[in-house]
């Protein structure tokens, strides 16, 4: 039997999955954050990962749905208050929805999730099902993206304001408040997989795990820039500039 | 309530559907046939269709796995038979890895699924649950993408016949057995479907449930397209070019 590498060294592992395959590295970002988007690229980004945003709480709620212990359901449950919101805290998928306001869109075409490329469903559905169906170690595992998000979310905020003029307070109030969220959750998922990855295997079951995740993210972005960024291969029935806008801007 | 369509509006809405959706429309099969591919760009091709290959028996299995009547047990069976092989009949995942080493690839590499697209696996997997999951009209309804793959077959083997050299009768084998296996199929499946979808909710399901596979489909070639056809963007950890080629060529 191997014997598992030491909790730094496994940390450094999980760290360097990061580094080489978070989305941040994927052209569409550069793109985005500095401001070579066109508006229909930018709605084309915010109706897509809507349906990330709107999956998010159901995946969380599979999580909670298989773990016995009540002390880390409590702990989880956080997450889908974060984004389902609750007393004093709109949550994160009203704010993204605001975004959706502020780039021109219908927020209840957004929310319809209508015109969401197909890559994105099945990409975004795999996420669900992984957690639904794997151990808990991978579940948790897999949420470990969040701490490269931070990084991500501050640059983004730069850029947009800097970039484009929907971008206010108010339209990116779903990033500032994740810069907040995410460092909290990964913390603790974090020291839940390095206490409990405490064999050669469950590690590599681990960093499996977050690979996983890099990938769905990945795809999500791939997708995107196939379909929306030239040349542009729309697939059928997705989204088409000049949908689904609010109607102040349609008309 | 809502009067169903007539059996033959019904079985043209269905056709109407491959008529706009069927990833034959792709751009990457017009690259293909009109012999635009690189050898990289084919061997791409096979390795990512492999996954999809190597998951309609599973597929199948878990259709047979919900079925209670054994007449239809029975015919379907089939399906299984015709990929996975039988008495005098190699099956086509061997026909498609004997394609596999006659565009270079290694087929036991191929075979390993290692460098397939994310993509394509969330897309494939899509599927395999979808026929896990919904009704069986609606998993019958998502196999009639068949109907539209004899005259996609007859064009790849005259146009791979035509441009490349690695296309001859034992390498497009695969190809030239669908020519007969899938009508049979599909003559069943059809009739079943036009039986099963006998009030318009049920006619929308299935119509829905046929849709739903064209994105699986094309989805598939989206990805191909954005990973290898220039400007090419590859995902981390996806097959490069190089990798997993038969030793007698990669020495």
């Amino acid at each position: 039997m191997n014997t598992p590498a030491t909790r730094d060294a496994f940390e450094a592992r999980l760290r360097r999955i990061g580094a080489e395959r978070y989305h941040d590295l994927h052209p569409f970002h550069g793109l985005l954050h500095g401001g070579q988007c066109s508006p229909d690229q930018v709605r084309a980004w915010v109706i897509n990962r809507y349906y990330y945003q709107s999956r998010i709480p159901m995946k969380d709620a599979a999580f909670l749905s298989r773990v016995e212990d009540p002390a880390l359901r409590r702990t989880w449950r956080s997450r889908i208050e974060d984004h389902d919101g609750s007393d004093g805290n709109e949550g994160g998928i009203a704010r993204w929805l605001r975004l959706a306001s502020a780039v021109g869109l219908d927020p209840d075409y957004v929310a319809s999730c209508a015109g969401v490329l197909p890559a994105t469903r099945f990409a975004v559905d795999a996420y669900v099902r992984f957690v639904r169906e794997r151990t808990l170690l991978e579940a948790v595992a897999s949420s470990l993206t969040e701490l490269f998000a931070p990084k991500i979310h501050a640059e983004r905020i730069e850029g947009l304001l800097r970039n484009y003029e929907f971008a206010d307070d108010s339209s990116l109030s779903y990033f500032r408040k994740r810069l907040t969220e995410a460092p909290k959750d990964v913390a603790f998922g974090l020291a839940w997989v390095l206490d409990h990855a405490d064999t050669a295997d469950r590690q590599d079951a681990a960093a499996d795990a977050l690979i996983f995740k890099t990938d769905v993210l990945w795809s999500q972005l791939d997708a995107l820039h196939s379909a929306y960024v030239a040349p542009a291969r729309i697939p059928p029935g997705a989204w088409r500039p000049g949908e689904g806008l609010a109607l102040a801007r349609a008309s």
